[in-house]
């Protein structure tokens, strides 16, 4: 069923691109429609209602566009909106907090989880809450990295600025939760600072420390669906992408940064109509 | 004419608020009405035509509260939508980049002037274009200093990442305008840095530059506007201030940050209804 309909993917602005990039690379038959709600980011600072507002504007557009399946690409999205979307929509709505702790429950040796996330991700309590109810015995500390964003945002993703912001929050917690032996990386936006994270966790925790991206862990969610529920697109023919957006500003030089290819075709639109 | 009714000012987050503390201070028979657009911050990075929506949206919401004159604390909304504002309000509106520039005319001695500020407004060109307007012979130079805004919403407003972060900017307008001796800060955020911002700016520069904070020179304006149509609040009482954000979160903290004193009652609105 609806196998030919294209995959919606939102975000609070281009780090879910990040999320795209690993989607296509997984799964080159399928199309997708990516909306980046850029009027409005970040959403990691924002209230859950006003989040969960948000996100349910850009379902809506989305779902009028014509789309088998909802990825929610943000984790501040993922965190508060989740059961709003499943409720409204009545296609598959797949976020990145679930498969992201999926995917540390099967790295960590210890059981001892750390996750780094907006201010939004991590008060809301989500990741935590979704590895808690993994197994008995899990361990979980989460850390507000906020100014990562508008780093990886201004493309500042080596030196000393950036290693002295992710010093400053590892440091804090591996203050609090020294046993972590697996850290999510629970924003899009941190991806990008990948290698980064490891030199200083490994500095930090004295051993190497096992990075889960949710991202690229929604990506196997959805591969699972999409087979399970039989909504594969048909094979042969490359799909494609449409990329939309709330505000275009400098979404060339961004967008680009996060898609690891060029963005060619950028729409401008109004979700809130 | 309406001396009782309070003054409007908006901004795109909190960041205003360091506007308001300059107004309470000179104007202590008048109220205020303070909206803070905290769903949609920051407007820095958005395009000029989501920002004079953005303005429109918050200014309309301001006059149904009954307001005598509107002031443009945010300095990207000032950048952008001063003339869309003026064009559709009867009452007086104020903003920060005339202000601004009238201050630097007044502090400089050899006509060279700097401005930082956030993309939006350094790249509307509206403060070159105000200070070449003021006299002819100014040179005038600007650099987009985005990072920190997010530093002093963070609360980093000393240590090494902000004082890298500002050697970064300023290095890059030094190096292209090294005869500047005055430096507009264009943005509401910066006057948080402003010891930095000296620090830095006399070590690069070899002598001290003189600083402008816009929102304190948009203060004397206001004080000049409402005199000269007699429009000032009748003496004798203290005024009073009311804070109303799009989203409340953390607006606490930040808050407090900006304002200089404890943010008490903050109402949560919808301008956009």
């Amino acid at each position: 069923m609806n196998g030919d309909l294209p995959i919606g993917v939102f975000d609070s602005g281009v780090g879910g691109l990040t999320v795209v990039r690993s989607l296509r690379e997984s799964l080159p038959h399928e199309s997708f429609i990516y909306l980046g709600d850029t009027a409005r980011v970040p959403y990691g600072t924002k209230s859950p209602a006003t989040v969960v507002r948000y996100s349910l504007n850009n379902a809506r557009f989305l779902l009028a566009q014509g789309i088998k399946m909802l990825v929610v690409a943000c984790n501040t999205a993922s965190a508060h909106a989740i059961p709003a979307l499943q409720k409204e929509l009545s296609i598959p709505v797949v976020g990145v907090v679930e498969p992201g702790a999926r995917a540390a429950l099967s790295a960590t040796r210890n059981g001892c989880i750390g996750v780094i996330g907006t201010y939004g991700t991590v008060e809301s309590g989500a990741y935590q809450k979704a590895i808690s109810e993994l197994r008995d015995k899990l361990r979980v500390a989460a850390e507000p990295c906020p100014l990562l964003v508008p780093l990886a945002e201004e493309g500042w993703l080596t030196g000393d600025v950036p290693r002295l912001v992710a010093t400053e929050y590892l440091g804090r917690l591996h203050a609090r939760f020294p046993e972590a032996d697996t850290l999510v990386m629970g924003c899009t936006h941190y991806p990008l600072f990948r290698e980064l994270i490891a030199e200083v966790t490994t500095d930090l925790f004295g051993r190497e420390v096992a990075l889960i991206d949710s991202g690229i862990a929604a990506t196997a969610e959805v591969a699972h669906l999409l087979r399970r529920r039989e909504m594969e697109a048909p094979g042969g023919v490359s799909g494609t992408l449409r990329v939309m957006v709330t505000d275009k500003s400098r979404i060339d030089i961004v967008g680009t940064r996060f898609l690891g290819e060029a963005l060619t075709e950028v729409s401008s639109v109004d979700v809130t109509a």
